[in-house]
């Protein structure tokens, strides 16, 4: 019984290593390689755990962190979304529910339905804890682009306004971290590196 | 105050960005692409959270979490230890102490005390939790080696009473998963991936 248990759970740790391969648009802090979902999961995860404190309320720390280091293992079946992408501009499409389903599924049954509601929970971003995971989500790419000239927002033309509106979520997570995110946004247009219009 | 809490926060998360530039000497499954540390440490993370069930005694899962997404940190200043390595064949070294100091002492004092003595846990394999981390540790690699017909084993010509001796600190953090491991290395044998005299 233990086991078979072992063995399913050995089935999906090997399967999530295909998440090593799945490219983001971001590149690394002061770099042009790209950022894979493995190492962006990691570094959200300590973000987390290292900036808890700043949460707008008392949050589950275990779960968020859960929450982090799986909430792109979808992007196995279903690729990288780009968050400026306007044919697909959001994620948690049906593609992406068959991913979790199939990803969560080779783990005891227990163990999947867990996994499936924590996926889904960051989703729909209702939880605190959901809402300080996407700030870490929407933090890092921020300050990635920040250290690159602009990053993926020149690359892309994205301007102030596209990008504020995105960012702003960080404000349902934590008030501190969205001040600072928002000074960031601000020097970065006097820097010149994000254009408003 | 909390506005400069973030700043010294900030300067952590962008210094361990470094960490996805550290190579490894192990492979990622069933391929020949370098493992590099930011990735190990994701995937360890997510092992522990999965097996968790298995440990020996009851464990306080975030601290795992927490000690294996930093384990490695070090390794920025201090670089990557082959565990095969008879020149060097332990971690844990001044230079080690060094980095720990340097790149955890860019956070708050608080927090940097906190992880400092995280990773002192980790290396010094005496509680449940550091137990069960060095299990993942030890896990991950073996399983690697095992989809790449026996990996680094032969690339430096390994065998089997090495490697079962390394192996067999599992066993302090979960007999389950030691049990499913000792196949894994039986079966190697018989396959002709892992050599015995
Ligand atoms: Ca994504």
């Amino acid at each position: 019984m233990q086991a078979n248990q072992i063995l399913k759970q050995i089935e999906f740790i090997k399967e999530i290593d295909k998440l090593k391969y799945i490219v983001r648009r971001t590149k690394l802090f002061n770099s042009d390689r790209p950022e894979n979902d493995a190492e962006h999961s990691w570094h959200l995860a300590v973000m987390a755990i290292i900036l808890s404190e700043h949460s707008n309320s008392p949050i589950d720390v275990l779960k968020v962190v859960k929450m982090l280091l799986i909430h792109d293992v979808v992007e196995i079946d279903a690729g990288d979304t780009f968050i400026y992408d306007l044919q697909k501009s959001h994620d948690n499409t049906e593609e992406e529910r068959k991913a979790a389903e199939r990803i969560f599924g080779l783990l005891p049954s227990d163990q999947a339905n867990e996994l499936i509601a924590i996926w889904e929970e960051f989703e729909e971003q209702k939880t605190d804890e959901a809402k300080f995971a996407r700030a870490m989500d929407r933090l890092e790419p921020l300050l990635q682009n920040v250290s690159n000239n602009g990053g993926t927002w020149n690359e892309f033309g994205v301007d102030f306004d596209k990008v504020y509106q995105k960012k702003q979520v960080i404000n349902y997570g934590s008030s501190p971290i969205w001040e600072y995110a928002e000074r960031l946004l601000n020097d970065s247009v006097e820097k010149g590196i994000l254009k408003k219009e």
